[in-house]
């Protein structure tokens, strides 16, 4: 184990630049806070480049890291050196810096979520572990989401993060466009529809769909979708949150799947 | 209107007292911040007592409430003392003092959700809001559940609060009690069950249940339950969060309504 007493330190100046997410993009890395995010991390065997650990706390690595670590990519560090790398407001410790994953564009499924421009980070956390429990392929996301190395989407997916493929769309959606040509059929969901979304038959090769906070999907992506469908809401309430309606959608696609009929 | 100009004034320091639960309890009130959410609750008929406005943000009541307003239940206040009331970082500029609802205990209706000690404000606001759009008929809440008239529950729920019936339910589970009797099915979810929830019939009268983020439901809560049953995961996720949980239950049974089968 290194200690950094010093933030004109090279490793603590690389990892600093992580905070912003044009370097997290350059350098293809990104950082996770807490050592039970790093538990999930090794678990799900991501590449691990290094771990630096607020002084203090280094008996929790033999807690929660005891099966994992390798010594010599452990760095100690000072209080106040370590508030300047992490960003909640009660620190857990421990940090690590892991390497993106790089997500293969034929990766092989039959269901898929699409993000189009999602924009608060707790949101599409939350998608991001409700799309793990249901068992999706991939998540696509278009240009204008919100970046997924933001610390509170790591923090909301609970380390699902690390388990499902997420594919980030270029500006043309070439990627959904293969998957239709594929035989795929994206569904939009849209307050201004009037189809009920439970009519909808979701078995199959299938994209299911969610939007902006504000805007809702897309109008590029709604061109391209195969069935405009909505989620009934018998009650007074005008909108839902999009997490929530992301969950509906989601668990009546796993609900047709295992219904025998 | 008047002008408030002194932390000694009355009004403020009653006003600023509802910031504390027991407050709110004893006296029977709450705030809301924001003009929409004060808009949102003189559509519902809400009761509100007085509005707060910051000094300079008087043109915004002609934009949001004006159809509604009595400049006679209006006080404008200055900017620091203000802030005193508020909770958000980004104060909206008014707050209202609103009566809270007395929710008859008669109340009649197929369809309630129970959240058995729910603890994190965003997750009840934002399950308050769900069921209003599901259209549930009250929401029971146990003893130990955060409370709906903090600020975060509030605001969570845009505007939902002032429509759903939320019944508090004492100790005994008294409310839940005399449901079961006149025929409800109480249906609870856990993690360590194996029947899959989608195979449930939640046709008629239903009270489904959600329980505290760390613990599910309790056993008190448990033991009345008529139906035991497990959403399923197919992913592998271990978990969701309590909202999400919540809204896949309910829209199972707006699905299950709404089915012609």
């Amino acid at each position: 184990m290194i200690n950094i007493e010093s933030k004109d330190n090279n490793l603590f100046k690389e990892t600093k630049k992580l905070k912003e997410r044009r370097n997290r993009t350059k350098e293809g890395k990104y950082i996770i806070e807490g050592f039970r995010l790093i538990q999930e991390a090794f678990k799900a065997n991501m590449e691990i480049e290094y771990l630096i650990i607020n002084e203090g706390c280094e008996e929790k690595l033999n807690e929660y890291l005891d099966r994992y670590i390798d010594t010599s990519n452990i760095y100690i560090i000072k209080n106040n050196l370590f508030a300047m790398l992490t960003s909640t407001e009660t620190p857990q410790g421990a940090i690590a810096v892991v390497k993106d994953k790089k997500v293969q564009k034929n990766i092989k499924g039959e269901f898929f979520l699409l993000c189009d421009k999602v924009q608060d980070p707790g949101n599409l956390g939350t998608i991001i572990r409700t799309a793990h429990a249901a068992g999706v392929d991939g998540i696509i996301l278009t240009k204008g989401t919100v970046d997924i190395y933001n610390d509170k989407v790591i923090r909301s997916t609970m380390g699902s993060l690390f388990y499902v493929p997420i594919i980030q769309d270029d500006e043309n959606l070439s990627f959904i466009k293969k998957l239709k040509e594929e035989g795929f059929s994206l569904v939009a969901t849209s307050l201004q529809e009037s189809k009920d979304f439970f009519e909808a038959d979701l078995k199959g090769k299938i994209i299911l769909s969610v939007g902006n906070e504000g805007n809702g999907i897309s109008e590029e992506v709604f061109s391209l979708a195969d069935k405009k469908v909505k989620i009934p809401m018998p009650g007074g309430a005008e909108s839902l949150n999009v997490a929530i309606a992301t969950s509906i959608i989601l668990f009546e696609k796993v609900r047709q799947n295992l219904s025998k009929v």
